[in-house]
């Protein structure tokens, strides 16, 4: 059947998270120890899915680590030939094939500038890899399908080691480690969930709202609704949402809300307020059940898993829906139209 | 008649621009003086139209003056109560009115940390005003549309002041003064295109692709479609569309794309040739004539402008399209449902 192979990649996720916690902690606690201290905030060099992933570090390594990141502006570094002062920067750049030239340009670039560099990607041996200090690796084995699934939530897992072992937290450790079981049960409970996803065959756009932790996961599945089924997919934080887009909201606008159990809660459920006057079409991902009992369509997260480690489960219902939609549709999951897996940009 | 104020406050544009140049450019420059060596990289929070401007200030501040740009994270500031350590930093907050309690925060503890601050805003006395340890003031009168134009364009104006005073640039002080008469050509000559807007009565989504200087363009023209013209616009650019949601792209679909001359244009050429295979509707806002003759519906750019000044002429277009769209479609520009002109988030 067609997204045969991407269905695959997205079951397979639970297990591509076990074997990157089992092969390369120690190796980013190696990492963690080698950076701790040399640096005052955290650049990241990414495109398309890898950024959805430094857009998690930065509420990862800022709520947790206290050190500000920033997403960088390639085009300074290649197009416009000017690259910034990179001083007090460690500079990390994320791509699972480690081949985008603009990625690898950022940290050359900081590389020359004396400062230092960690990669995350699939391939040590690739010219981020080779060009890094450091690099963590994926350990994800081939992904096949142009969509990134399990290598997106790969990324965050070394993020989140990378996180833990900065702090030297060994509860944050053992939580990361229970994490695949939970993100088993939650593709299990979602794809029962999958026949209703018929109901979306004519939705022609649709917003998607997260903050804080999950602000990535409105990216991500955005990213995913739109490559997969052609529909226009727009992520926004519940804060930047209310200053303007609401106003687009006319009575079955589609909306997707995550809003896992934390700090962001109260925030989103008064945002579920202010829409429901507006009679949207409500898809929620929640671990609350007053939420999910107010939606048109709502997949269940686990509950008691820490917010900083929703994004890893809350963003597989989204990949799901998405290819249950391409396939109600007709489109190929595997192959979306005018895409490749590798996309190199300047 | 309806968008009568909004109408206006868009041709104010030019006299507002040369009112701050001629009434804020040496306070600029002392401001300048004192912040000049004293941090690595600056951080800018803001919501909305202003963080589009942030969005400029990564660009202009990375291209001309080699300075790092972070946008903050406020949620991580009110929220999660985890501020990071802001060392090496200096804080910026840019809001029109100076009030929303969010932005504000992330320059109280900025201060609290003992890092530099600066804030943009219209109003000095404003909590955001009061708490930085400099203000640039907008100087342009009040805003009374809830969509914000004449704030958006100060706002850049503002920061292409500080960067060419922090590099004691007298030939950018004097491009910069020319532009004020650039931007009333860029008015009068977009007006008389304006009946052509019919044609998209009836677009119910589009995408906007900028890069570069012009990618906060992208992004502001995004948002003026989106909150005046209930249509679903999404912005990127021109590297991270090829990563995937370019595969959105039908036959017919609308895209509007911004390329200046300058150093994004043979990428944004690239660009429209990779489109033309899959005959969206083009709209176009360039000085390169070659562009504009291939597009459905062309909006002109004064030619000979430098590239860093572009993005507040390419955004005027976008203005007034969004503008005479509302109209088109019976709606109030000067009041789009659901919207207020001081959103207070958290």
């Amino acid at each position: 059947m067609k997204g045969d192979i991407l269905e695959r990649e997205i079951h397979e996720q639970p297990q591509v998270l076990k074997n990157l916690i089992e092969n390369e902690s120690s190796h980013v606690e190696h990492v963690a120890q080698e950076i701790r201290g040399g640096f005052d905030y955290v650049i990241i060099a990414a495109r398309g899915t890898s950024d959805n992933a430094a857009r998690y570090a930065q509420y990862l390594l800022g709520a947790h680590n206290q050190i500000p990141v920033a997403l960088a502006t390639p085009s300074l570094f290649t197009l416009y030939r000017k690259p910034p002062l990179l001083k007090s920067a460690l500079v990390m750049g994320i791509s699972q094939s480690g081949q985008s030239p603009d990625i690898v340009s950022v940290v050359e670039e900081a590389k020359r500038q004396g400062q230092p560099t960690l990669a995350i990607t699939n391939d040590p041996e690739s010219p981020l890899g080779s060009n890094a200090d450091h690099v963590i690796q994926l350990h994800t084995g081939r992904e096949k399908s142009v969509a990134a699934t399990k290598t997106y939530t790969a990324s965050l897992c070394a993020l989140a080691l990378l996180s833990a072992h900065l702090n030297s937290n060994d509860e944050a450790l053992a939580q990361l480690k229970e994490l695949p079981m939970r993100m088993g049960e939650v593709i299990e409970r979602t794809s029962t969930l999958l026949p209703r996803v018929e109901r979306y065959r004519y939705m022609e756009h649709c917003t998607v709202i997260g903050r804080g932790f999950n602000y990535a996961t409105a990216f991500e599945i955005s990213l995913k609704i739109t490559e997969l089924t052609q529909t226009v997919a727009e992520p926004y934080s519940s804060a930047d949402f209310l200053h303007g887009p609401i106003a687009m909201v006319t009575k079955g606008f589609p909306v997707i809300v995550i809003s896992p159990r934390g700090s962001v809660l109260e925030d989103m459920r008064a945002l579920v307020v202010r829409l429901g006057e507006l009679n949207p079409e409500l898809i929620m991902i929640s671990d609350e059940p007053d939420l999910l009992g107010q939606a048109n369509l709502s997949f269940p997260l686990p509950s008691g898993l820490p917010e900083w480690l929703t994004p890893m489960v809350s963003v597989v219902p989204g990949q799901l829906f998405s290819l249950a939609l391409a396939r109600d549709r007709g489109l190929d999951p595997d192959q979306p139209e005018g895409l490749t897996k590798v996309t190199e940009t300047w």
